[in-house]
């Protein structure tokens, strides 16, 4: 069988699965979903011992030693595992949501329904825990999965969704065997194979670096949902509370510089600058970061700078995700020049303004083409959890589909069901 | 200047119109309509000469007398132009709409707000009046528009977006002069070129023959919404009423049998044949269907089709859209084969049950993975006008973005907006 043939039978299969998906009620899904996660329990030293070889094939590899860490199920991770699908089950199922409701004046009643998407591919790279968060989303969400984790994650991926499986097959005779599927091969070429099969795949999402995905989305035939990185900013305006607009600049920046929505880019409104711009440097220099300012910025902070702390940014920098304590500074006149840098450097991801002036936060929330907006807050709570959504599946900054964080909803689409009593149209 | 930085020039321009776009109050944008219906019924006559260029060109180029027609302006269709953007004027704006609401423990207030899309291209083939429908479709909701129409109609389609454009520059001085463009060029490579500007184009929405939308899928590499066919079913359980089921299934092929909700398939279950299908299919025949049978049915009705109206079905048929008086028919052991047979062969579009039993319409409504399914109804309501969504920019069996009929709404993606009193993360 070559790769194409190979990717053809997982994926029909996991059409299959999707249909079968459909048959079971929400009890039948959760009761499976809390099985898997005592079989993780039950199962962890053998996990262990199919993630020891991984990190044995690792070290020989030359894998860093973060990677390394990345890559290692202790006991802590396996109980993390288990704890998030039960989370899982016990969040509201998404499916059979009614969206829209609306009778017609020849009596045709029409329901706007929420559905599974069907079959959703997850490309990942190597924490082996994404194995069982990915699972069991797309599962209490109705979607059959595929997943392809990095070859470096191999066996632990596979005992992984074995055990998956197995636990669902045990609780429920009906559950489809291929709801949940691992692609086996480590060869490349699977991927753009995969994502041809626009007939059974529904749905790719990419979670990674920007190579990753954007190798992802440059070869797929079918929707892929994804962000490529995190540009985001905060817009300290003339009409910002200085103390606020600190907290919540240093917030964005220093909470965790190395996700996503965290900010790389600091506007100040040129009008507020000789009030809050020492202020905000210092707050961020007092945290370790280092600023990279236009020449007004530079030449504002010169004198202030600790060594080594304030450089001025090159064209690139205002493009770049730095996911460290780096941080780009630049003075604008005003709100609307704000939110045109932001429209055009930013990721359009999460952006937010501190201002207290009602009129200029609207034009900003309004204008600011990104999936997350805010207005005297921290970028930090673009976050399924901090949404409230439950467990996330990812961050989309894409417009056609899901926008920002996706939780159980986000992984369904619908279906319009009409219910009549022998309409015909005139 | 080549093909890829002239459609550069033209997606950068509709980007930034976009942004322009989300300035305009509703009241604007329907003033901005009904001048825009007002200058295409005052340019009657510009329009019609430029109309009879292509006309001309068209009869040149050897083109069918439906295709002349197709592409012929003539008053009426032109006052039909002008009434669909008043009636676009009249519905409600669908940007801002508040789709969800909460307010999180640490007081962050989150909506969730419908948003344009962006930038849009829409694709179609000759019949001008596309040019005006999507561009006022579009531009209600708050979407820069690029069209694309076919090169026969070229004239006719630039007169027509100069007029809505100048009208609403002179309706409006801060209308975004690149909020509708039309592509000049006829290069077919345009369409690559275009669909491979990610950073710009938010979506594609091909409309046409399946030959031109599986191009416009191939080669993008923005999304893309569309149906490639409708092939499109009505199943008549054991449980049936025999006179709703014929009522239905004739109107479901007969009432318009050229347009994508027409069924190519009946589903008889075996269990109810005896009793319903020799009239079925004598209701079917006298509005001159010919049926394309499984051997069973062949068997059953070869004694009483008329000459010529009753043959075998071959494997292609199954997989055929007629757009004409024929029709596939196909004897199941019940609902459940039906099911899976529809999910096979269908195109995943409408399909309907005629039943009395509500356990198997259920299962019928929840299992048939379409984007419109019929309890006792027609198949020919899946419409925007019907479902209640006004004007219609086509219907979408994708799963992810819109899926069915496409109005308004369905134009549009939503964004979080997060209210804080300097909330940080903690």
């Amino acid at each position: 069988m070559n790769l194409i043939e190979e990717m053809t039978v997982l994926a029909r299969q996991a059409r299959t699965a999707s249909h079968a998906l459909t048959r079971l009620t929400t009890d039948e899904k959760n009761r499976c979903l809390r099985a898997m996660a005592d079989a993780l329990e039950g199962d962890a030293a053998k996990i262990q011992a199919a993630n020891a070889l991984d990190l044995e094939a690792g070290e020989k590899a030359g894998l860093s030693a973060a990677m390394l860490d990345r890559l290692k199920l202790d006991d802590r991770r396996i109980q993390g595992m288990a704890k998030g699908l039960r989370e899982v089950a016990a969040l509201e199922d998404p499916v059979g949501r009614l969206l829209d409701a609306r009778t017609r004046p020849n009596g045709l009643k029409l329901q706007k329904l929420a559905t599974p998407i069907g079959v959703v591919v997850i490309i990942y790279e190597s924490r082996p825990n994404v194995t069982a968060d990915a699972a069991g989303l797309c599962f209490k969400s109705g979607n059959a999965t595929i997943l392809r984790g990095g070859k470096e994650a191999i066996h632990s991926n596979g005992i992984i969704a074995e055990t998956l499986v197995t636990a669902g097959r045990r609780t429920l005779p009906v559950f489809p065997a291929h709801a949940i599927q691992l692609v086996a091969t480590t060869d490349r070429a699977a991927i753009p194979a995969l994502l041809s099969l626009t007939d059974y795949v529904d749905l790719c999402m990419p979670r990674g670096g920007e190579g990753l995905i954007r190798a992802v989305a440059d070869c797929s035939k079918v929707p892929v949902i994804k962000h490529y990185k995190g540009i985001c900013s905060v817009y300290v305006d003339r009409d910002a509370d200085p103390a606020m607009a600190t907290a919540v600049a240093v917030n964005s920046k220093c909470h965790r510089p190395g996700v996503c929505n965290a900010i790389e880019t600091l506007y100040v409104d040129r009008a507020a600058a000789d009030a809050v711009l020492p202020q905000l440097a210092g707050a961020l220099w007092e945290q370790g970061v280092e600023l990279r300012g236009d020449p007004d910025t530079v030449t504002r902070l010169g004198n202030l700078a600790p060594a080594g702390k304030l450089k001025p940014a090159t064209e690139e920098d205002w493009h770049t995700e730095y996911l460290s304590l780096i941080l780009n500074v630049r003075l604008v006149n005003g709100a609307d020049e704000a939110i045109g840098l932001i429209n055009e450097f930013g990721s359009h991801h999460s952006d937010a303004i501190v201002t207290k002036n009602e009129a200029t936060a609207k034009r900003f929330l309004n204008e600011v083409d990104s999936a997350a907006v805010y207005w005297n807050a921290s970028t930090r709570f673009t976050d399924g959890g901090e949404f409230g959504m439950g467990a996330e599946i990812g961050i989309s900054t894409d417009k056609v589909g899901a926008r920002g964080p996706m939780g159980l909803a986000e992984l369904t689409s619908y279906k319009w069901v009409a219910i009549g009593t022998g309409q015909i149209r005139g």
